[in-house]
């Protein structure tokens, strides 16, 4: 038997839309085609999402913020010293959205369609990173060992200066055996420019 | 009375290939269809061009070696300080590359297909630019300004983290309002990184 309306979460319609999206491709996940594949009315599902295009939204600002939430666990981490959680952070969204592009690819370019149709969450996502950045160059800053920028302005340049190993644009060259190298580089080179002096 | 085969130079017809390709796209330029617009036979083109492929590559290499020889001019130029050569030669390049998409954003798109084709020309590009990057640093470090890195490595990282100011995958940011102050941010954030302490 379908499961009843009732039982409909948000999530839930979440779930399916990329399950959809996984089988068909980014043309796909209309609210009719998630509706029949969770055996409910489309009437349910625009309960939930009153658009395609709002369902679309959701399915990419939910696949975003697994991202964000992963990499706060590490900005709220006291234990660890500022260095270390800018390192931390950093190879945790390259390995973040390595993972995502490589384990796989097509769900991946469906993603990158998404994102193109939403630039507004994009943007709010890349804000809410930033943000996370900032965070970790004020503790630096406060624990006297990062100096000389302004917390903002320093966040913006590192997220900017990595954009190699998060911008979907790179995630052709993040399988090459030089990436881990070129990582390792980038952020040892960044560093040096956060330290004081 | 059309020009006789004689007259035909490699140059010659690598700008009626760029012709070809900015009214027609990247589709086009065939062999024959260049040597119809020189009023030649496609003999005469084939002698300079053996093949359509190599005729493509060569019109991109040619259009790659454009901005590789603007630069070089900084590299070598012994009355700017290091530190404003690099600044001028990381400026020069996001000029050049602003202005080749933004003047004629078929053309641009055209050369993108055409990048894309040629991955050998492309790397080798990369490794001209990181090249002069190279010899920047280096003469920043017999000057004593710039120190501790080894300059093949720290050409490597300014190279891939200023790709926002030169990568095409981001020419579409190269007209925001924040790219000018993105850019100066960025690059004296790294050369904090490049100077000794």
């Amino acid at each position: 038997m379908a499961p009843t309306p009732e039982t409909l979460t948000a999530e839930r319609i979440l779930e399916a839309t990329e399950e959809v999206l996984r089988r068909h491709g980014p043309a796909k996940a209309t609210v009719v085609d998630v509706a029949r594949a969770l055996g409910v009315s489309h009437g349910s599902v625009y309960r939930h999402f009153r658009t395609k295009a709002a369902l679309r939204e959701a399915v990419i600002k939910r696949w975003l913020d697994r991202t964000t939430d992963e990499l706060a666990v590490i900005v709220e981490d006291g234990t660890r010293d500022p260095e270390t959680r800018l390192r931390d952070w950093l190879a945790a969204l390259f390995e973040a959205k390595r993972r995502k592009a490589g384990d796989d690819p097509e769900l991946f370019a469906t993603y990158m369609v998404l994102a193109g149709e939403n630039g507004t969450v994009v943007a709010g996502h890349v804000e809410e990173l930033t943000g996370q950045l900032e965070r970790i160059v004020e503790a630096g800053v406060s624990a006297g060992v990062f100096g000389g920028v302004a917390p903002a302005e320093a966040a913006r340049v590192l997220f900017q200066a990595t954009g190699r190993f998060h911008d979907p644009c790179y995630a052709g060259e993040w399988t090459l055996p030089s990436a881990d190298g070129d990582f390792r580089a980038a952020v040892e080179f960044l560093l040096r420019a956060l330290r004081v002096r």
